[in-house]
């Protein structure tokens, strides 16, 4: 039976969001239709607008309506010192802190060979490029300390090394094991004031 | 800084979302736009599809894309009873036992006087019209067993039975204090079938 497609349809697109399961994208359906037509509404054209506006920044690799994004073209930012993170949600936390005033790159990602993300997945030619412009002096390291951000912020640095480049990691104020996203400002602060040579 | 109107209000219109906090939406935002652009892309088109096709069925007042349900047009339902349940959730429970085959009416909330939500809000008016076609012989209240599913319960109970219908209550196989889109179908199948007159 096809009888509800439209509501199924949107059943089924809610369960693309991750953390969601079927239970909770039926309710959310439902909560919207009875209770949240605006919200609908709102969901579906930001969908639209997001998908046909959004893309990556051609310098640092984030999420930006731009060709290059405002934090890149921002002229009061030391153009000296470049943040590597894992993802634009890891970049506004650093921003949060506001103790960095550098540029950022952002790799979409972390290495990890068991689930066939290598180098190529991670922007590393872009990466290199951007870190090799003759400005660039001093290459932070913010990817996550879990297993495959350490091993993403070795390689990188190992890589950003031998081309001359002097490569810091944020301190280890960030818990072992734990995700940027969810450190505190404060923590995420001390880390980034303290950061040292690798 | 308006610098990412489009991210912002995917971001924002993801919160709308039932049990969606800050942290989530975005983390859901950043998933999709990195990982599954085809989802975003769904997902747009439903809410808007949604948006424009689902109605209330005229006769059971369930989410439909026809003025009337193909529930309400099925000519092998048993016309003479008639299910009222709280939500379009709690119809599809139900349904699934394969307990009942009659019609149904669903309140698309409940009593709640603290809340502000009385009669007119789970379409009394309707309903009563609904029961007294002079063809339902018997309603079978199927709200939850919530204090609130109860007071409705009885409410309409007694509404009904002034008007000489048979009102019966799922048994009490359903967990006091239960939901009934939380329950396994066997338990609500044995409740169905244990019905009784209220
Ligand atoms: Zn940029
Ligand atoms: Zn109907």
């Amino acid at each position: 039976m096809k009888k509800h497609a439209s509501l199924d349809g949107l059943v089924e697109a809610l369960r693309r969001l991750p953390g969601v399961g079927p239970k909770s994208a039926q309710r959310m359906a439902f909560h919207l239709l009875q209770h949240d037509r605006d919200g609908l509404s709102m969901l579906g054209h930001a969908c639209t607008e997001a998908l046909t506006k959004i893309q990556h920044c051609e310098l640092c690799n984030t999420f930006t309506e731009l060709s290059v994004c405002e934090t890149c073209l921002d002229a009061e930012r030391d153009t000296s010192l470049l943040c590597i993170v894992e993802t634009p949600a890891d970049l506004l936390m650093i921003e949060q802190t506001m103790t960095f005033k550098g540029l950022y790159f952002v790799l979409m990602g972390r290495l990890s060979p068991l689930d066939g993300v290598g180098p190529k997945d991670i922007h590393l030619t872009k990466l290199v490029q951007r870190a090799s412009n003759g400005v660039v002096r001093e290459v932070v390291l913010a990817t996550n300390f879990t297993n495959e951000g350490e091993a993403t912020a070795h390689y990188l640095g190992e890589t950003l090394k031998a081309r001359g480049l002097t490569v810091t990691r944020l301190a280890r104020g960030v818990p072992v094991g734990g995700e940027l996203e969810y450190v505190d400002a404060g923590t995420l602060a001390r880390a980034m004031l303290d950061r040292r040579a690798t």
